[in-house]
């Protein structure tokens, strides 16, 4: 970490900063220019608060050399984790798909989409059964009813379940769930996300609206440093000014959080853009750059779809969407 | 709600989705034009997910009207509303200032400061309890023993207490607290907003980093929904690609919030700009943009004050910002 | 576009607005709700000012339905435009590439840059002679001298030219240019546009940092009210809160800007990360998006390219590149 | 300028790095970390690309410690700049008031705005002769004529005239106008600063719409690297993703711009919310927030204002605005 100090500053204030940064076992260099003082911090900076120091009146600016990240640093793992979920594995070089409805609906529905996702390729079975909706006067999913649902779909196809849990009191109703997903809102929950760190499961954690990448591997971190390092990271849009989309597909965001970490990275097209025609080019984007997985909404009953949902491909889509990722994929992989 | 249909829409998905429409109370009124087909929607849109219309293959924009909210809704209660907390009023013409330190430390600490900010005139205590940290390595708070603290100073100044709730499983602890609030991090933590919905407490709820106005208000609606009528707004800061300050204050909001809703506003400087030297101009420049309150953080020992926050101001800066920013209050009321 | 009208408004003014816009040749057809009054306006609306009646006092929101752009939209002209440039062709199915150096520097590293890239794949020669640049202290490029030095490269290779202006006045010196590029920061320069809209070049426009689609697709509007329908739009990159790319790549703007516009749509990956570990992710991922053309950045010599730009790819990396981009491309193509 | 080499770099690359920075004159200081190599660069590195070192592959991170900007920058020029315009300062302490119609319209529009807004406390009239719009089809101004326009208003009301310059080869039109403004879109068009740093008129620079602080000071630093130190910044909004302004209005940026630069900061509370309602509590945060000036668009004849723009005020409201900010600032001044 390197620490400016501004010209003219008290001198007893400055050793007042060195001597509490000694106290935290950080050795500090000193060097001085001609209109500044610069601090290199040597050390664990990673317990130091770069905003406190930032917001001090004596500090021009701080920057931080080392990444506050340790157990999701590649730096320190260089091998790309591995996260094997009843058999399927993520990361590792292979490219999975996890597909299903928005919401669970009836056990008709889940159990039709899992069969027609299966045919097509997914291996995990997606569905929300705790919705997170913007108003309050919209459908707020099955809740506990739906991951019933869940089960029984998986019963029956032997697809692992990945559903999103939206508040720390309902983490025993997840114990038989197989991926826990931590929604973009909930990103930087962090009591829920200190509690996902204690438990034995997989953890699918979605970038949120406005989190940098730093803070998307802050919150992996929040996870690991509870002992749970089984955390797949999931890029699915960020918020710009753009109003053409919902939000922002941040596709450079799969190379660099690969870079970055060892941790696994999955792409969700369908609410990046938020529109079902833009799925299958950002799927297809997200695999070309690099993605370990990709997350897609897909409906049942083309009859009845009409409200389904706007970002929803038809199983047929979906299945087309697969075959032509694993092409791009191989060209990826071919040398 | 106006929706604009393709050109070229098959005339079965068409009637299919108005007779959706239908069966949810909605006239819908239809116009042809040269290019497109144009659906006018009469009736209780809040209801209509408008995400879920915008995706449909045949539909080319959605526009909104009425706004989906309504308890919080000026148009349906035009006089502002005033909350009163244990004798002290926030809206209705009125200023008034929290103050306080980012995190409660210790009895001393807590009741010095408390003492400081009521004598430079701040009606309410402020202090963090449970904080939100970015990095897991972070001081987290005193947690309970904080809210202990926090009544130990109020029963020495009578000043009621503000401070925030991190996870729904805490409620019981805020059972004495005056405000609970709600951090940016959490305006979309929708189980806690129901719940506090159905808690008889004024709710101070932020604006997330990454929040438009209008999902402000639906937070706000959540509450109000739920029965709890007693909502304060908080501008705190937008996320933007200016790196100089930690967010942008968008002072806009409080006369355009004041404009679109009957709850009071109030502003928080320290967190906006992360940057103490910051605090007293935006401070000012939201009383001249109409706030009912402001929030500042406020530390109490200079002596020991290097390391006790960059956003924070001493006592007597903060009788200075409450003085500069009652003469500028008194300059917008007199006519 | 369907403008509402507030609750209370006056009968004068509101039919005062009604008589301008009648004056304008649009038709209005006015409704009522309970709260707004809706006037729907038909006839060519592309020539009033959205933010004129956005602004007025009586209006309370106001929605286009139609495009404001009418030469550049796909709804007038469904067929995909191919621009013929010295035989080679942008748009219609194929996938271009354009390749070259940041900066002319020399007629030796310009024409051994030329050679390299052609046999690579590259169908036609970019670099700067005119160079926008943050600091008054950077380089500015070649300027005049490093146009002739791209002839001479031209003349030796067969390649088309691409290169930026950055000012009007400079139009003459680039009447010998095959494509004229219009850079971000030049793409609202006006006065910049009308001009290139009278001459008979082909246009590559850049998105701006913080433009919207469409507001892209206006500035194209310029350009071919002029008469001018040779536009070429280019995805390079836009500013968002992150901090880990220089800015981010709109991926989804390919697809999009395709299906609202019958211009060829070609990317930018070396500016859009800024960083040259990320062009290749970067340009698959557009072309999995449908991009029809792809430029990047390539530097000559290796061993001195420490200093050659952060961005730039060595000539093998870009044929490695331009092997996998076609590789996709068929996985796209093929049914 | 600190610079983080990766790890496990080439002894070689890394002194080929070092090489290059001492051929320019920089000292280099090296250090080794655990996990990387720190150089400290000492000198004049404003000369230094930063994306150059940035985008190098053995490269980590760099950050400038200095700022870029030398002419601009207060940490060298202590003193705050009071630019003198026929006889009105703005700088040091004053707070003057630039007010006029969006376009110029007639003889009598202009003389009679002009003549309403000097009595109102105005001591600069702006009005529109080039107007940068985002639709070719909308009005352009009326160009030269307009200037003369201006002209015939300052004789009559003794007012120096503010306007906007869009294009350089419009140059030699300006030579008999008081201040020349360059607009937010072409903040960043180099050519033309260049030149505007060889003329002898102030000029008003206001923020792009998604520029930084540093990019408007760099930009500032253009013109006066070529020797006209008299600029006046001013702020106008910047993007973002809130929908309900037109741009935010960045007020932090009015007291962090004077920290970092000696130049005057004016702002625009017309253009950044683009609402009319907004301008004046926009313009008093501006006030209270520090600012040397403020432009107000303001309209001439409400009964035929309707169409006048959605962010002009009338003469009263105008009035209004000058007395209260006047009297915010005496708060802010008395001690």
């Amino acid at each position: 970490m390197v620490v400016v100090v501004k010209k003219g500053t008290d001198e007893h204030q400055l050793s007042t900063l060195v001597e509490w940064l000694h106290s935290m076992d950080i050795t500090v260099h000193r060097s001085e220019g001609a209109y500044d003082t610069v601090l290199g911090l040597i050390g664990d900076t990673s317990r130091i608060d770069i905003d406190l120091i930032e917001g001090l009146g004596i500090v021009d600016s701080v920057t931080r050399i080392s990444e506050p990240y340790k157990n999701a640093n590649r730096k320190f793992h260089p091998d790309g984790t591995v996260i094997d979920v009843g058999g399927v594995k993520l990361g590792g070089g292979s490219l999975e798909f996890m597909a299903g409805p928005c919401s669970v609906e009836s056990p008709q529905q889940i159990t039709s989409i899992a069969e027609d996702v299966k045919k097509a390729g997914a291996a995990f079975l997606r569905g929300g059964a705790f919705k997170p909706r913007t108003s309050p006067y919209a459908f707020q999913g099955m809740r506990a009813e739906g991951l019933e649902l869940l089960k029984l779909a998986r019963a029956q196809t032997g697809m692992p379940i990945v559903t999103e849990i939206m508040d720390l009191s309902h983490l025993d109703l997840f114990a038989d769930v197989d991926i826990i997903q931590v929604g973009a809102r909930n990103m930087q929950n962090f009591e829920l996300l200190k509690e996902l760190g204690r438990c034995d499961k997989p953890i699918l954690l979605k970038r949120g609206l406005s989190a940098t990448m730093e803070e998307l591997l802050m919150s992996a971190e929040y996870i690991m440093a509870g002992g749970n390092s089984r955390v797949i990271l999931c890029e699915r849009g960020i918020r710009t000014f753009e109003r053409y989309t919902r939000n922002t597909f941040d596709v450079s965001a799969i190379p660099l959080l690969k870079e970055k970490t060892h941790l696994p990275v999955i792409a969700d097209p369908s609410h990046a853009g938020g529109i079902a025609r833009l799925v299958e080019p950002l799927a297809l984007s997200a695999v070309a750059a690099g993605a370990d997985g990709i997350m897609i909404e897909v409906h049942n009953d083309p009859a009845h779809a009409l409200c389904d949902g706007p970002q929803a491909l038809t199983a047929p889509q979906f299945a087309q969407v697969v075959e032509r990722a694993r092409a791009i994929r191989a060209v990826m992989c071919h040398d």
